[in-house]
């Protein structure tokens, strides 16, 4: 690849590619690349590129109306590009890559590697071009971070006993006014339908643990992070396939999470207990329902006439919810008299209307991006040792926050690799390598997205 | 339709079958039909026809073997045929039913109409073929009792205010010698993966309510069956569907459920909590592995060498399991040192494998269907009434169980209508019609499956 000026593409200019495109573009004249971005939505990926005008200008950067399902168009971005960082639903991803593929264009992407993307690695190989995938946040900078440690660790003759990681997109402290101390910085969706997906399985004191969804927000671990103080995480899926990812197949705990607030999870625990996160039923509600009797459905021995104080306290029976978990579904007014308005849908699709309000991340909030790792392992002399080591990130704004900050700038900073031609490696390649990880950390270090350790609980 | 001997075509000769064809063969010389019976396996379809050695012969009935994948042979059997009796999986259905309508040839089934048939309905009608589905024990009686009632409370002025009905098919009294009151007549995968299709949604006193999986096995209902004793009923997936069904659009109250004896539900209620019947992650479990190990691994803080006292007294803590409960589990032997040899699987899988020794009904055993219906209504004076309707029959033998006879006789007794030219009618027909239900049900007595009625509790 030695055409002139490299170019860059972006597919996808939404709430998570903010920080990606702005990095890409201030970098764009020192660097001597360009930056094309396209979007459904023109005039979003115009304001993604403000206030670096003269940059556009003298490296012929561009913003263009996206038609993602047009092959053709698709086919002719592609072509002209050296590098695409995709940022469009992980479904349209595998389409996108066998494009990239065909015209001899690196590409990049933060979503898992799905079957049909791991089947391109061979075509990718032999055209000599890179796929690199799992390389936002969560996948991404944990990959990096926990390779880097366990690598450092067997470096030094150690041996890994346990891993445990959690990771959460958070509000900061000083944003933080309500009691479930959480905002959305993502799919409100996503998180109305946690660990619906199914079990999670996971390696505990050298034994294989299941706990089916309906136990997830019950066995909660506390989690301290230095200088933010205490969260708790709750087991994501499955953990059990990080033994191979990480090759960690001689520990006796490995355990991946999500990390939430203090209070969270109890809280999520009795919403969860009721049903009222529930997407696989599609009901109709009556026209003028509301909150209270809404509430109402999902107590048995109550009903749409029933007082907001019988209600509370069926859900108190039925859940076993303390006084603070019960203040928290007071707040987001579960047994109130306000309107509903929504005639059909599932508990899931009525929950989320309402936390969209209460949850909303406003203006002038700031998010909070925590990532935690516990690695335990022998080391050389035969000592049990611990290292601790994590991660605090703040938005700066609305606009960039911690979450797009720390979504896309693994994403730029490898785009700018590959355009500067640094790395020269072909096929599927995972940010688990030393290779990868080992400058990305680097470079993500000098941006302030930087890890903390120490030897601690 | 008009050619000589009629000829009923049966496809699927396996348990549900057995009382189906004894029926159809019994008759066939007396009604003057022919019956061939086709099933992959030729010595299962054959078994099912002996001692009707003289009646085969006159009436030139068989038995072949079916591969039912095989269309030519499927499209040259059908053809050949002039009522087609399905007992073939439910995805077959709609596969056979075109075959059906392509050949003229009527077709009754078990199963549930599906999106794929109910778009054969116009074909069949302007074919003059009917095609009638959910013609087995449950849906299928229970569609033609509970259209019987509400149809005649209607034409005596009444007003439903609600329906409740409940079904199961479980184990005589005399037979019932464990402390689940269970042994396995349907399929077992169905029975370990209960409840986990989906909430449960019905209404009641006047509001529609949700009942999360997870919460199935908690609220239960106590159900008294004259003559029997009493049962429990767990809500099915989707009651509120009935309404339409039975044109029931006016009740407060409409709940359909699953019997099974009592203290059944709280030790499901037990494995459910536990996470033990999930079927949503195969785990590699180790060789050795025995089931109190299995046990511990969905008890977070036991691990593979905690003691069965630690196991158990975990699992009391998880589930709040009283003494009866706990009992059924050590029944099961959940937290003993037998040998699970069961090496890669879900716990579903791996419960599946125990059950069915534990829960098998041996051949002496006499198997028990019970099916309860309560309609509340106002009658014609104004007056408030309850229509209590019941129905219990015991199987004869390990072949002809309670199951096969009610899952085999309404599809015999139309099968055999049909034959006759009693039926004219042509598209898709339901059992909730009265111009089926009521021969059939009449028919249905004549075999000793009879409803009781009274006006109790």
């Amino acid at each position: 690849m030695a055409k002139g000026v490299k170019r860059i593409l972006v597919l996808g200019a939404g709430r998570s590619s903010s920080t990606l495109i702005r990095n890409l573009i201030r970098f764009s004249v020192e660097e001597g690349y360009s930056v094309r971005v396209g979007d459904l939505d023109l005039a979003l990926a115009q304001s993604k590129m403000e206030g670096f005008e003269s940059a556009i200008a003298s490296q012929g950067s561009a913003a263009f109306k996206l038609d993602a399902g047009d092959a053709a168009q698709r086919k002719s971005e592609i072509s002209a590009a050296d590098v695409l960082v995709s940022m469009l639903p992980a479904s349209m991803h595998a389409l996108v890559m066998a494009d990239a593929i065909e015209a001899g264009c690196h590409a990049i992407t933060p979503s898992y590697v799905s079957d049909e993307m791991a089947a391109l690695g061979d075509a990718a190989q032999a055209k000599g071009v890179m796929l690199i995938n799992e390389l936002g946040l969560d996948p991404g900078i944990d990959h990096m971070s926990a390779m880097a440690a366990i690598d450092q660790i067997r470096d030094e003759g150690g041996q890994m006993q346990s891993f445990e990681s959690y990771t959460g997109g958070l509000v900061a402290r000083e944003s933080d006014d309500n009691p479930w101390h959480y905002k959305f910085t993502w799919n409100p969706r996503n998180v109305v339908l946690a660990g619906q997906g199914g079990s999670a399985t996971y390696l505990k004191n050298g034994g294989v643990e299941l706990l089916p969804p309906h136990r997830l927000f019950k066995e909660v671990t506390r989690v301290e992070v230095p200088g933010e103080g205490y969260f708790e995480g709750y087991a994501n899926r499955d953990s059990l396939g990080y033994a191979d990812i990480y090759g960690l197949n001689a520990v006796d705990t490995l355990v991946r999470g999500t990390l939430r607030g203090v209070g969270f999870c109890a809280g999520w625990d009795a919403i969860f207990q009721l049903g009222m996160n529930r997407d696989d039923a599609r009901l109709r509600w009556p026209a003028d329902m509301t909150w209270r009797q809404f509430t109402a459905a999902f107590v048995p021995g109550c009903g749409p006439n029933s007082s907001a104080e019988d209600v509370a306290a069926g859900v108190e029976r039925l859940t076993g919810a303390d006084a603070e978990t019960m203040g928290r579904l007071h707040w987001l007014g579960l047994f109130g008299e306000d309107p509903i308005n929504f005639n059909f849908g599932s508990p899931a699709e009525v929950l989320q209307q309402l936390l969209e309000q209460k949850w909303a991340l406003a203006p002038s909030d700031i998010d909070l991006i925590v990532m935690w790792h516990r690695f335990r392992y022998v080391d050389a002399s035969g000592q049990n040792c611990t290292l601790r080591s994590w991660l605090t990130l703040r938005g700066e704004d609305y606009l960039h926050t911690g979450m797009s900050k720390t979504v896309g700038l693994p994403l730029a900073l490898a785009a700018r690799h590959i355009a500067r031609g640094d790395w020269n490696f072909s096929g599927l390649v995972m940010p688990t390598e030393r290779r990868v990880y080992e400058p990305l950390l680097a470079a993500l270090a000098l941006e302030g997205v930087a890890f903390s350790e120490d030897g601690g609980a």
